[in-house]
């Protein structure tokens, strides 16, 4: 089977998730990197895609997207990794033509952007993947299996929450710099960068849907134009109640995305900091430790782990299993064919529901906390 | 040092929380249990009486706070372990009488009771201490310290939490069965059985009163009278934010109790059911473990902790410090001297304000979440 | 019920494990300490009989164990806090007299006074009971249950450590001091002080006798005359096998006694400073952790707890547990009886294996780790 | 720069490891790999080599090694992930014709071989890795930095264990059986396939060679013909001791590699399940817990992080990271150039101390455990 051919946009030289969108690429072998225009500055577009060696390099995305849809070995696929504000005016160019996106989160800056991008999406006859990359971990998918079977019962309570504190302080250096930019970044800052990592993966595990949230927003650094810290209230449809928390000012905090889900007859916990393991609490019986590709996990697990229990998979891994089942889902594009059921991956929807999240955030936040309709 | 003189109300045969009291107050052997009006069932308070031994047992407790405020040799103190809408007319008899409380929390079953309790004990000069367990852990006492002494700067965000599932199915066993009927338990179920102690420690720990509240209860279970699960969004005075959930139907929690703080150069995390450990993660630094009485942890561990590091003390020893505190308060009023500064306890007043958490928690629930000022 | 009057011999003001004693002898509150030599120093004996209000202070223990054989309402019991050399001859002196002797372990400080006591303890009507506090763990004794009831299967492999730091550096404190001089503490360091601790827990919870070992014994600290860290290869009888550490130059180590066992069809894991887990990891099933008191958890667990799931129990509880198990046997013996089946402790013959371990562990040592029969 | 070109002997379909090292030789996109001969079966070869799409497939090694020789752009390395037996007759094949040789441990299933092996890698001008993947994990750096700048001063005690359970049973599958035959995988059992790397990893981080060994190794499980359990003392050059443990038949555990390392003034500890960690413990202070390219982590981890904090890399990455100073060391040859000294890898002697390791364990165990000199 041929490896898709794959062009990249933003993840120039001085990115970080440009990079991590190449090695997840690469780990089950299934794209080439054939195409970028990596940056929006020609310069650093071309060195950057000189130093990749990359066979074809382009100014910008425009150009890029004209001319590989008219090559007859142009790219099938292309990775959108710059700022926030850039996905939907670069994805459009590539959906109209017929290329697949796999696109970073969140979707778009803006609310009205991730409409328009949907209706693209709709219209095109690619594939649109989005990179909600925790989805991609196998003790999420996990989780997710063990939920649908009812092994916990109905869904009562979600906690979930993505703490990291990088920036507690002030900040002046690249990655902190656009994330914290509205015009760039959009209305939300940790809710839009972190927090709506939490909230899809609520709704991934749970299948749950949220119905309104309350939330109370702040930006603690001075100065700071977007929220810093997230405090939200969730009610979902069907009842179950939630909880979610995002901060960038928590000291001690790296990455530490984690959920607790409570039914009616058991709980699960996950954190992404520890991925190899998930908490499966049968109400009234011994605590359960599951382990990635161990005793008692099961098949939505093991369908996307590569290496046996005890040898931890990590976060590239499971972003490499985004990519992969874009891989399937394109692959049975090019036959013509729906992909294999199991095939999951967070599509352009998802990330409509992301911003109306971060949008529902800072409305609710600005009403004193009301509870917004989502 | 003459041991003190203590009386029991409450805490008969199939009572939970008199038995841990009773312990408590002999770990550190400054208590001589000697009184006690056990039930309010004169049948069961005598057997419940004679099975422990007491030399002086009676039908209720106006008896015994009437003829112990006469003896030579009466009670210095009792201790008031009843549901909870006995604290208040128990607690009266003993204060207007001189005899020091000892009461469990929370405070009582209505605002109206803890606004008239604050003036009884006011009132009298007898002491009152309420139970806020929690407060007496070495590693509690470090964090207070800890925060007191700037060492995580100015706090910013405030998690606590306080799961358990005991109550995920309906019950009916004596436990659970005053506790989820209003007319005894107050207002508030796992607000006020549970909440209260996460609302407590997060005050004594930061020094920081919440002045504000936004609440989301839940009764889960069908035909529960009281919240069964509580999500709460905190502001306190100073600018501090706060998210605080309390549940009894979260499969897999027994008493969860944690509670995490972040402030501009630091964060502290401290767990009940761990409660030897407290990390301190400063920023920009490794993550610090402290353990009780071990390297790193300082005087006000140090000065409630019994036995070496890595010997676990536990919730009994924690509770103990509670009635050794309050042997040092009322060993000091014997002799007419206020108590080592050291000394804390948690007083009538910590208890008003814990009433009025879960007045607020239910009003603000009522009002659809709307912020309640406290 | 009346309580058991009580004696102590060793556990002086300055003395780190008479006040263990003390406090675990009132958890229960099934003795009463009422009489005391508690230093061989007369002046200071009188003065910590006098800082606790012993009713009956003594200069020395045979005076104490001569007049209290004699008195009406004398001590039934004795517990003897003594550094171990004193051990033989304080417990002589009341098993004669038939006073039970609860006594510190090790036994004694050379193999030929353990034999002599064990003849002493087998005259006597009185009970000996060893303070192997471990052993009153609950989880501990619901592993022994899982053992017993052949959950894990055939025991294959043992592992046992309890590594310390605190003697780390050259130590002159009076804790240190006894401890590392032969003449007082035995010829055994680290494997007297605490390797017997991890010796008898491999025994208590497999049910397993060492058959032969081989030791490679170190004095890391120059000057030191006993062993400070010691590396043991156990072959039990029946064919398991098994690896000992014990270590006081272990940095960060503060009281990590831990034992691992592996049967044909299932692990067990528990640490002793974290002792209200217990992991249960069966062949081919998720790994499953016990709670204290948790769902999950048996009869010889739920028998020595005090408190509810989530409420942990410590060290100090653990150690009532032996008081009380002895107050069960005393009991039953005041009337004549065997005490019920369930009452466990250890004994001087759990003792004298003690003692026989620290011998054979030295002499292998001494012949450059051969293996010596026990 | 142009990528590696590589080959690959031995890891047809149903290898474990071959796509371990396919995996690990694409993460940093330094090799491509373009030949292979990949089972000793011709057809099987045949096969896998077209599943995977490699431009030049062969029957068997030797010729592989003959005709890439040969070739202008023939293969500059080879990856060998045979079973053990085999490594030494196809390193030398490819070794004598100056390509590159990256082979999987331990080094050879004899003695004889592992000398013969030296041997050759010395005559050829070809570098020789061995993947000791754990080696490559960012923290097993930091720890090997940290000994080497005497963070923890002159180190006693090690302690480092490999624990598994899947030949807890009688096993016939694949993996196991070619592992359980002398012939094939050498007079060691578990001692060969987990006890080398727990033996190399306290090697790498202490810097210390064993100077003797003491072994007590056994085959629980009926009819197994090579240990399955294996407990050794250890005695290093310079003084510091050691026990090592491993172990196929430990229920729960799955690839529990673990070590800790006791110097005179701090500890560390690492564990492979949980790699982003490194526990530091210098005495007399609090613990320290250090992540990942996290604070207070310095530049040996560093530079072999790919990704923030908080974000786990895991196995495929470290192993990635010996193919990447494998393409470090090749790059430099080319050139002829040294390597940067900052570049670690694994050598042929490296592979021939841990054939020493297993012969020594053997023939102690087979003397009752004496003492044997490496």
């Amino acid at each position: 089977m041929a490896r898709i051919r794959l062009g990249m946009v933003g993840g120039g030289n001085d990115a970080f998730i440009g990079g991590v969108h190449r090695i997840a690429s690469r780990i089950d072998d299934r794209f080439e990197l054939v195409a970028g225009a990596l940056s929006s500055t020609p310069k650093k577009a071309r060195a950057s895609g000189e130093a990749l060696g990359l066979p074809r390099i382009y100014d910008d995305f425009r150009q890029m997207a004209i001319r590989e849809a008219r090559l007859k070995s142009g790219i099938e696929a292309v990775a959108i990794v710059t700022p926030n504000h850039m996905h939907y005016p670069a994805a459009r160019e590539f959906l109209k033509r017929g290329i697949h996106v796999i696109c970073d989160k969140p979707l778009t800056s803006t609310l009205a952007d991730a409409k328009k991008l949907v209706k693209a999406a709709e219209k095109s006859e690619a594939l649109f993947v989005l990179t909600h990359n925790y989805t991609g971990y196998p003790m999420v998918r996990q989780a997710r299996e063990m939920v649908a079977d009812d092994i916990i019962g109905k869904v009562r309570v979600v906690q979930v929450e993505y703490p990291q504190d990088w920036l507690t302080k002030e900040e002046t250096f690249k990655q902190a710099e656009w994330r914290t930019d509205p015009a760039r970044s959009g209305a939300g800052g940790s809710t839009g960068d972190i927090g709506t990592h939490a909230h899809n993966l609520a709704r991934f595990i749970t299948g749950l849907e949220v119905e309104s949230l309350a939330a109370d927003l702040d930006a603690f650094v001075p100065g700071r134009l977007v929220d810093d810290n997230a405090h939200v209230m969730l009610r979902f449809h069907g009842g179950a109640k939630g909880m979610l928390w995002c901060s960038q000012v928590a000291p001690g905090k790296e990455n530490a995305l984690r959920i607790r889900i409570f039914g009616e007859s058991g709980g699960l916990e996950w954190a992404q900091e520890d991925p190899n393991y998930l908490w499966h609490t049968p109400f009234g019986e011994a605590k359960h430790l599951l382990t990635r590709n161990g005793a008692g996990a099961g098949d939505a697990a093991g369908r996307v782990s590569r290496i046996p229990p005890g040898h931890p998979e990590g976060y590239l891994e499971g972003f490499a299993t985004i990519y992969s089942e874009a891989a399937n889902a394109i692959e049975a594009h090019r036959d013509g064919k729906a992909p294999d059921p199991d095939v999951i991956y967070p599509t352009v929807l998802d990330g409509l529901r992301g911003v109306e999240f971060i949008d529902a955030c800072v409305r609710s936040s600005q009403r004193n906390s009301a509870w917004v309709t989502l």
